[in-house]
């Protein structure tokens, strides 16, 4: 049972709110490198503020807001330039920093541009995915997890719309133990109603823990039949990456962001990888697709890992009172995570960094491993798939959204 | 003209409104029988609640509220099990009362389950519609009208959702006079615009009266060219069986009901009848189909009786503001109707059982009669058809959508 | 940079409010004729008001308020007749002033009816438009624009609808330079970044300026390579005939109504016109078609002129915030026309007829002539096409969406 007012503070994630403070501290994606290519503009909303997402004919890439301080038009239909982006109603240009530079219908002496400026923002790329920072200056580095650092992965990102707030599905995270019945008892009986075999071996656990890490928070779970003493889902397990990464798997290594669009939206990156094979062309960037929650009918998915995930959380609401719930000895994970957000929330407003915010090159350079489990019951095509095999060749057909695919290398592979 | 308090106290639905409680006193159809097969969940909404309805793999039903009380998950996802509903994302189980009785993650010892429990209601089955009672206990019996309790009739219910409050289609009930228009010379005038033959003789109404039956109000009708001392719609008419369903018909006897999903919703099951033949096998539920009251391009269907009924009543808002009104004489049913509603919440305010509700066995049973007219100027494929006589094999085609008939054996037939 | 408060005031359109008090002063175009049919009515909304416009087989037109007095049901269902309009509910009939005169269901010597009236308001016809007045008696002229009044012209008339408050179209006439970038730079660029040569000569203003005339406000411009002693566009420019509509065009005049449909909804009626040829039967009416802002994959419509003006009015959002918006020196036409507006809206408080009420038969009759520019650079076919030639025979197929023309003779031409 959470107050209501302290559900505010931890859902909501606008500029001022404690939440939304908080959340600034941090590099979320806003675009798969795919989707903004060369000479273009993309719309794209992160907390609450509509920005627009431009790459120039070289390939630079810039973020600022999105209507044009004089009259108010949409710099998403503007033209991006190599000196910034132009508004397409009466010119003005603004650069990179949001410093208007050209107003070409005053007079050429005039300084009125130097008054006028906009919201930018930094932005960069890694790993097929392009980040952006809104929070105060200095930036902090952006973590170069080693999903994203690595040379030797071939990438691709599927990108859900879920209209709901961040937080239920953080809180699923730190949810171990709902793998006993979401992902395995639930979706095999899913899978009887429709006449076919079951999906998944059931297990147990036996035990769940939790352990701060200089990160985030490591969550490990002993499954029954697993020996204590070798299991690395007990050893090691995987962990949230503050504020609210996923990151698992091990010779396929995956993330999952969940980036707050506004209170009651977000868009979930899941990147999935495999090595790519000895001589095989890498892939720059990351071929990428939706998954939908929701079939064309309007049902949920409740098919897969994901979809039986957003499920879970879609139908909580956009942002579930908090006051009703009745919270068991299983549901530690989350009440050990609404303490830490608390608390990260507390050190900025005394003007500390948060947890995971990353300063020293040294511990960015040249990326940071993750710690996690090498093989896991429970990885996006792992123990989930009695036939697995079937996978090898393509092991993310299984989630992969056929439309969508925009690498052509990649759709023929 | 109707004061707004007045307006409200009458329109209103939700539990704690003066209105709502007085619904709450009546059970209501809350599906059709073949919408929730076996080993299944759908999601119900009725008088502003949000339910789950199942029914388990023997055929059993229940009703309880939509959210786990543990992270608030939907129970339409749930899985219905012998001893109850199951919550898809940790297993929490719900007996059919709505206490919880398993509760997996916690230890083996827990008492935590005992003090958790959801909303949960009675629900029966009867003539093919699936009926809910939300009030107090002890709940009254569920009335065994003849036309859901007669084993002799083939029954098919068409379903309808409208975006307005229930009262305006109560009241459209209780004005006969409306069929003078309405259903006459403005059906024939859209035929006449379709370059139609008229569907209806367009005959006046030399009276119009009202009688308090024990169980609502008998309307009586007497027609120009009708003898009133034969004249059956002029002798016996038709009830409103309070609070607001429509029973009709002599051989092919209907039942419409109006259930009131939320203060701006309601979903008319419109029942209707037709004897089956001699050694004809009978269907026990009742087949079913949407009657949408719009057409595809969004304009209203104003082809048929029921299409009529609906575009008079939705086009006047969803609670049409009734301080503007202005009544007429032949309006006297509206207005005794407003009356009795007025006295009925009055009763339940005082905590006595309002008109309606059936608490003897000896009355309910093996049915109850309702007294109607045997052959109506007005039924549903009568006197509205110049050529009902085409109709005679299957009198509801007519009026049927095609689509959605799940029936197999009714759509052979 | 425009206070809140006078922002509200400038472009709220409610009864009751100054600027909805201001528009009421003038005839608006609610329909094209061919819209309403003989013996048809349709819905129609203006500055908030919801009213059925309805047309008599023997072609007479009549505007009054949707809901029917008795019980609200809505008169667009309603049944046209010589005498006014019939409620298909129970058959009330009001004539063409509002009032009721006939209550089919009353006594036959009953005075009820003469108590019972609803708003209707003039309407009128006027070169394949249909023009109505909601504000009070009497009635100003109808203006007899030469465009509408004149009978050699060809007329077909675009219809779009923008989910904005009306004032920022108003203001983007006010503001000539955008054509430097909106409609040529800009314009140029999207074709580059589709593969097509350039639409348009990009040609910079030298000075712009704006005179008070009777009617409107005249709009001139000097453009980079033109004699200021000879250019029209320079010594006469044209109009916006207060308080809202564009006049354009020589050989091939134009006007552009744009309707406040309600705050945040206007209709934008572009009447477009050529010369009938020598012996050419003449369209009474006119003949229309839908101008989609947007294409059917939701992305705003920037290849043509109208569009481009569309996006950058569209994405300001619903009632642009002013107070952040910064005004530059080629601004000075909106900062004129606000004025004038709040003048206006005094003038109307004063109880003193506005700018361009017109009550003079002789100043309305036969026509009137609207000052423009013979030739000019930016016209709806002219200077934006470098190869306009081609259209030399049907000079609108560029902007004419090709579904939805009901006007068949057109059609075949």
């Amino acid at each position: 049972m959470l107050p209501q007012d302290t559900n505010e503070r931890l859902t909501q994630v606008g500029r001022g709110t404690p939440g939304g403070d908080l959340l600034r501290r941090y590099w979320w994606p806003v675009a798969v490198s795919g989707e903004v290519e060369n000479e273009t503009v993309i719309a794209v909303r992160l907390m609450g503020e509509d920005l627009a997402l431009y790459r120039t004919e070289s390939g630079k890439l810039g973020l600022m807001a999105q209507r044009c301080a004089h009259r108010g038009a949409s710099l998403v239909y503007g033209i991006p330039e190599e000196d910034g982006l132009r508004c397409p109603y009466h010119g003005w240009r603004y650069s990179p920093d949001g410093q208007c530079n050209e107003t070409p219908g005053e007079p050429a002496d005039s300084t009125f541009k130097e008054k006028v400026c906009i919201a930018a923002y930094p932005v960069q790329e890694l790993g097929g995915l392009v980040f952006a920072y809104l929070g105060p200056m200095p930036a902090p580095l952006l973590p170069r997890w080693d999903v994203l650092a690595r040379d030797d992965l071939k990438r691709e990102v599927g990108i859900t719309h879920l209209p709901i707030n961040w937080l239920a599905l953080a809180e699923n995270q730190m949810d171990p133990y709902h793998l006993d019945y979401l992902h395995t008892r639930y979706m095999n009986y899913v899978m009887k109603k429709q006449g076919k075999a079951p999906v998944s071996t059931e297990r147990r656990h036996l035990e769940i823990a939790f352990d701060m890490w200089e990160l985030g928070i490591m969550k490990r779970r002993l499954l029954e039949g697993d020996d204590p003493e070798t299991s690395e889902e007990w050893l090691v397990g995987h962990p949230l990456l503050f504020p609210n990464t996923l990151a698992l798997g091990g010779e396929r290594p995956r993330l999952g962001y969940r980036v707050p669009v506004d209170d009651t939206n977000i868009i979930v990156y899941s990147m999935f990888t495999v090595p790519g094979k000895d001589g095989e062309p890498r892939s720059q960037g990351s071929s990428f697709y939706e998954i939908p929650y929701k079939h064309g009918d309007g049902s949920l998915n409740v098919e897969t890992v994901l979809g039986t995930d957003f499920m879970a959380c879609v139908t909580q609401g956009e942002i579930p009172d908090r006051e009703g719930e009745r919270l068991g000895t299983t549901d530690r994970g989350i009440i050990l995570y609404r303490r830490l957000l608390n608390e990260q929330i507390d050190k900025v407003e005394r003007g500390e960094d948060p947890m995971g915010v990353i300063r020293d090159p040294a511990r960015n350079t040249p990326m940071i491993s993750i710690p996690r489990e090498r093989d896991a019951f429970f990885t996006h095509t792992g123990g989930m798939v009695a036939n697995a095999n079937q996978f090898e060749d393509d092991p993310l057909a299984m989630i992969r959204a056929k439309k969508d695919v925009r690498d052509p290398a990649h759709a023929k592979g």
